[in-house]
C-alpha cells in the first residue's frame, strides 16, 4: 500500500548465498518548503503527513513566532511542486531575511522528490567505474563497524559512518552526534574505499555526500528512504540496508553485488 | 575519563522501586563553526575530534569545492572560542554570500557550548510549573510509543516523538525520517502533555524545542548529549535517558520524579 507516508519499492533479499525478490515497504522523504508571506524560508526534508503541525511545530520551537497564538494560519500552496509548499501568515510582523538566512539551508535543489533528484543528478555524473563486491564481504561490515566505535561503547550516544576496501577492511571509521557529520569526517580523511556503511538509516543526505564522494556502494544496519532508493538508482550507487548477520536487502544497483544474476 | 568526544557526567539509576547514583558517561556536543577566508558560512553541532576531516568532507560532499584538491588549508583557530572555529582557505574563488544563506543555519547562539546554552536560555525563561512524573508512568511510555508507530511497523524507517499526559496517556505521537520534524509535528499539534518522548538519542535541539515548547520533561529510547543535559539542568527539565523496560537514567532535575528523595 502506497500512502502519503510511506511508499513501495522492489528489494532483493541476500541471505548467506541465496537471494529473493520482492515488495518492501520505505519511508517516504521528500522536501517541504515553508513560506512565510509569500517569502520562502526554510526547506526540510520531512515524512510527508502532518506538515500544517510540522510547520506550526516548527515556527514555535524554532522561535519565529512567541507562540502559536501568533500563527493566523498555515495551509498548503495547492498550485505548488505535489503539496511540498506550505504558506504562513503571521499576526505579527517578522524579519523575513533573517529568518532565510538563518533558516533556508537545504541540500535539496527543488521542493518535490523528482527536481531534488534532478538537482542533485545535475551536479554530479552518475558513477560508472565497473566495481562491485561479494554479499560475504558485506556481512562482514557490521561487526567491523561497531569493533571501531570506541565512544559509543562508552556512552551509546553515537552515530558511526565506515569506509571500507573492496575486500572489507576498515580503512577509516568516525562517530558523531549527527550522522552527516559521521559521513563527513570519513570523506574529510582522504581514505579510499567501496563501501560507505552508516550505523543507522539511510536518508537522501547519505546518499547525496556518498555521489559527491565517489563511493559506489552504501550500506546500512537499518532502513533506507525513498529519496535515498531514488538517487542510488540514478547515480549507480548499491544501496543495501538491513545488513544485520547474514543477510541484507539490496534496494539498487544489482549488478554492483559480484555474482548477482 | 574526559576526553574530547565524551564527558562524564553524574545520573541517578531507577530500576523498578529502586535508584542508585553513579557517573555515566556522555557523548561530547559543541557547535563548530566553518570559516572561509575569515566569513562564517555553517554552524554544525558536532562531537568534537577530527575537526579538519569533518570541515574537508563537508566542503566536499556539499559540493562547495569539486575536489578536496581545491582546499589549500583547514586550520583551528586557536583563539577562537574553546577550539570551536575552523578557518578555510580555498585555492578557488567561492560566493560567500551564496555559501552563508545556504548553510548557516544552526540553533546555537554561540560558537562553544557554554555560549549555545547562555544564548538558549536568554530567549526562554525557565520552567518552574511543579510539575512531577513518576518512575511507574514512565516506564509505560516506551511500548505506548511504539504500539503508536504505524509507519515504523511497516518499514522499519522512522523517527517517533510523542506527548503523554502525566498519567502516561499518550495525547499525540507523530513519525517523521527527521528526529525533530517529529517533534515538530507533536508541537504543533496543539495536544497538551508533560512528557515528550522520543525513540532516539536526546540531542541539544530536542531539548530547546522541548523548552521552547514549554514541556517539564524529555525521554529517549537512547542516550542524552553532554549539551542536552546542560540545557535541560538550566531549564528545570527532567531529562530521562535509556528508558526501557523497567529502568531508566535520570540525567537532569530530580524534582520532577513523585517521591525522589
Amino acid at each position: 500500500m502506497d500512502d502519503e507516508a510511506r511508499a513501495q519499492v522492489p528489494r532483493r533479499e541476500f541471505q548467506g548465498a541465496r537471494f529473493t525478490d520482492a515488495v518492501d515497504e520505505v519511508a517516504r522523504e521528500e522536501p517541504l518548503e515553508i513560506r512565510i508571506a509569500g517569502v520562502p524560508i526554510a526547506v526540510t526534508m520531512r515524512t510527508p503527513g502532518h506538515d500544517e503541525e510540522l510547520v506550526r511545530g516548527f515556527l514555535v520551537t524554532e522561535r519565529v513566532v512567541d507562540g502559536p497564538a501568533q500563527i493566523a494560519s498555515v495551509r498548503p500552496c495547492s498550485d505548488a511542486a505535489e503539496g511540498n509548499v506550505v504558506q504562513v501568515v503571521l499576526h505579527v510582523p517578522v524579519d523575513l531575511a533573517r529568518l532565510r538566512r538563518n533558516f533556508y539551508a537545504s541540500s535539496s535543489c527543488g521542493v518535490c522528490g523528482k527536481a531534488t533528484l534532478a538537482g542533485a543528478m545535475a551536479c554530479a555524473a552518475p558513477l560508472s567505474d565497473g566495481v562491485s563486491v561479494s554479499a560475504e564481504m558485506l556481512y562482514a561490515l557490521p561487526a567491523r563497524l561497531r569493533a571501531a566505535q570506541e565512544v559509543f561503547a562508552a556512552t551509546g550516544g553515537l552515530h558511526a559512518a565506515g569506509l571500507f576496501s573492496a575486500s572489507g577492511e576498515a580503512m577509516v571509521v568516525r562517530e558523531d552526534v549527527g550522522r552527516h557529520n559521521a559521513v563527513d569526517k570519513v570523506v574529510g580523511s582522504g581514505a579510499r574505499g567501496v563501501v560507505l556503511m552508516v550505523s543507522g538509516r539511510i536518508s537522501f543526505e547519505i546518499a547525496q555526500k556518498a555521489l559527491a564522494a565517489r563511493v559506489p556502494a552504501v550500506a546500512g544496519v537499518s532502513a533506507p528512504s525513498s529519496l535515498a532508493i531514488g538517487l542510488a538508482e540514478r547515480a549507480g550507487i548499491a544501496l543495501i540496508g538491513f545488513l544485520r548477520g547474514s543477510s541484507f536487502n539490496l534496494y539498487a544497483d544489482a549488478s554492483r553485488i559480484a555474482g548477482n544474476p
